[in-house]
């Protein structure tokens, strides 16, 4: 039986990581009792029980997938994960620390920087495939780049160079470097030897790629064709040629959906002259899913960045001050909007407890638009002519909810406040405020397709800024005109 | 070369989208031509012209993978989607509709089922594998699925009710039964020449499933392993036993997470003796990432499920009618809240300009504050006893921002208004309105989390309810104590 990092089950992970959070209470129990002692510090670190706990501990970490050990990283505080870091970076453990700083969050991996010596880090890197050094470059010091581009041999620096050279949304940053590949007019038995030559193929490594004397690329060889056909077989008759083929420049949300469709494990990619240069597997476009979902969830609520919840106060304020300063914005606005209208409040004071309903829920209905629309859009199911169809649609839907919440909204302030008008003002301007949202909610995600932006961003604060304003506006403007 | 369902280039198929479209748009001015000429509909169908229409259409249509079909499906208005879907059922057409139905979007199958005769219905189904018939069970009419059911054999009829006995989020709903599985006794080149006897091997075959007598799970033996080794080597010597099993029972997101740690592309689900009884693919894997992310994003919107842009406006109103009930009530009692203090509004007209900035900004800080750990929790990083730790930060970060903002918002509102007390209020209301907004975003998911309840359902509702009622009583309940 052959030995690899355990896999653990979710409720093993948990389960290891309350046990170093156990080992790393203890030991910080003992420290205190050291430190009540007045021992010196390196008794501490002399001491028998110091050391049993720090054995156990390395232990424990030492039979982590790297995996594992960056979800146990990023779930402890701060002081506490410098001080595994720390033991995983000793010599007693045969952990690769490179492939844990690929692994932990941006925000994890920062602070685990920060706590490196340049030489460590030219250390850590050193060990990394170039595509998995082109994902780390950008948070290394200069300094260790340099060092560590000098150790590299050529055609390492030219995938270096080739791997950061592309969009960080471009297939070509997500590519890897690790593709088997044969020739059209050997037999299986052929590829079967070559194949023993290797001591391990590389991971995803479900087909193998057919290339000519010029690296261009014909064809993919599966492994399941391999395995099931005569060995006799030429490779030229077996290879499929129907494949998927990417280019480094492709958007890789494009790419990762074309994985979906075709249920693909690894894909090839080439350039424009049908020269082999990479491959695309489908662990980099799991991984590239779960960020950009996370990264639009998090955009929605205007947090720049995924926040590690140690984060300093400091580092949390930086992340969250400008959403709120542009909301600011627009709710000053807003507040100049009703300001404007400040005689007919003072003259039917009803008015200012009744005007953030409309503006509140023309807002929840702009967003139900707009997160509608921008999902068609990402999924690339509307095109420029449908902009009739929409918004026929939308500013249908949102007339019957008017009429149905604004009547209901009406009864209620008329009943409420004795005054069968303000009542009508009420579900008027209930009505037209979510037609405006309708409007605005198809209008602004089209325009920002049109323009060439992403719809998704910003366009929820904008709805809301037109839904509020607008609301008050409405609401305010009819009362003044109708009531007064 | 081997001929399989070609897989299309992202911009390859937004071609063929456009084709479709320019096929269906000249087989309508077709129809009209004939309209107008006052053609019998049998002559129309008869004609020449429609004819070669029909077929290139068909024609391109078989040769597109079932995903790609789907994607058109999606794409097209109601109208021409049955028509399309007509050509796809037609014998003409080499297309399995079982997999198409597999592949669209839930509210698009509704509206292919709906146009489906029963036998057409149950001769699409009797294509599907157990398990996929297991998906599209729920959305088929029970005399469908009865027919279906007689059509099984006692192995299928088993897997069928096995998959369909988990909840929908379990591992068991989504594993499907084609594993191929050996003998740990023989060695590798028995095993090639037991794969040969294969006319295919199932999709995702990256590894073979190492059983006993008792088809209990010993290990698993990765292709790459059979490649490299003497095939002379015995499969037990050869196989992983530290490899991830999953139970049926297991929740899936737990299952996506592993396959994303430990960059999998097959797992074996065994029961809890360890018999073998079916296996999990990354490409069901990555389905299932998508569809929660879509999910959780449209649920912040308040819309139920996905919504087809091309959707009856009823179904919509259906649709997103209860977030916007929800809201009205939250809207209703702010409004109540507001309704208390009119007197004091009455006095002072600039407390209902500035009120709903208060509101506002208390809201959008709750909202940061409640995704940051609705994240963090979905990715299993707290636990119980942060409880502390974590208000601390988030009091601290709303204090700070609560200063610096209310602080400016204060000396903007003393300005306008000429009054310096309106300025301090202003700022006092801010920063405490933020502290609520921090102390709720922290004890709502908490809370839900120990109530074993999802925290990201509803909790954006919750509070926005809070920091609405709780600024305007905070903002008007300080104005009216220290200004009036």
């Amino acid at each position: 039986m052959a030995s690899t990092p355990e896999q653990l089950h979710h409720d093993d992970m948990q389960h290891t990581l309350r046990e170093v959070q156990a080992l790393l209470a203890r030991q910080k129990l003992e420290e205190e009792v050291v430190h009540r002692q007045e021992m010196k510090n390196h008794e501490l670190v002399e001491s028998l029980v110091h050391k049993q706990n720090v054995a156990r501990l390395t232990g424990k970490l030492s039979t982590l997938h790297p995996a594992d050990i960056a979800f146990i990283l990023e779930a402890l505080p701060l002081e506490d994960r410098l001080f595994v870091w720390e033991l995983i970076r000793g010599d007693d453990s045969q952990i690769n620390d490179g492939e844990v700083l690929l692994e932990v969050s941006d925000a994890v991996r920062e602070s685990l920087i920060e706590s490196m010596e340049p030489e460590e880090l030219v250390a850590a890197a050193e060990q990394l495939d170039a595509d998995e050094l082109a994902d780390l470059a950008p948070d290394l010091p200069k300094q260790v780049m340099d060092d560590v581009y000098l150790g590299l041999d050529a055609e390492e620096r030219e995938q270096l160079r080739a791997a950061m050279s592309y969009e960080e949304d471009a297939v070509g940053s997500l590519m890897d470097f690790e593709m088997v590949s044969v020739r059209e007019d050997v037999t299986l038995e052929v590829v079967m030897r070559y194949l023993r030559r290797f001591d391990e193929l590389p991971d995803h490594t479900d087909q193998l790629f057919v290339i000519d004397r010029e690296e261009r690329l014909l064809g993919v060889l599966p492994l399941h064709r391999m395995l099931i056909n005569d060995p006799e077989s030429l490779v030229g008759d077996l290879m499929l040629t129907d494949m998927l083929c990417l280019h480094p420049g492709d958007k890789a949300d494009d790419a990762a959906k074309a994985f979906e469709r075709y249920d693909l494990v690894s894909a090839p990619v080439a350039n424009r002259d049908r020269r082999l240069i990479g491959r695309l597997t489908v662990a980099t476009v799991v991984d590239f899913i779960r960020e950009q979902s996370e990264s639009e969830l998090l955009s929605q609520a205007g947090l720049k960045e995924e926040e590690d919840i140690f984060a300093s106060v400091w580092d949390s304020v930086k992340n969250r001050w400008s959403w709120l300063a542009v909301n600011l914005v627009t709710a000053f606005i807003a507040s100049r909007v009703i300001g404007a209208f400040e005689g007919s409040i003072e003259r039917l004071v009803a008015l200012a407890a009744l005007m953030p309903i409309v503006a509140g829920i023309g807002g929840n209905s702009g967003n139900q638009t707009i997160t509608m629309i921008v999902r068609a859009i990402a999924m690339g199911q509307v095109q420029d002519d449908m902009f009739k169809r929409l918004l026929r649609k939308e500013l249908s839907v949102a007339l019957l909810n008017g009429l149905a919440w604004g009547g209901l909204l009406g009864i209620l302030a008329a009943a409420l406040y004795h005054n069968m008008s303000l009542g009508l003002v009420m579900t008027l301007a209930m009505t037209l405020n979510l037609l405006l949202a309708a409007l605005m909610g198809v209008c602004i995600p089209m325009v920002l397709m049109r323009l060439g932006r992403d719809p998704a961003l910003g366009s929820s604060v904008m709805i809301t800024a037109c839904t509020d304003s607008g609301g008050f506006f409405i609401f305010l403007g009819l009362a003044s005109h109708l009531l007064m």
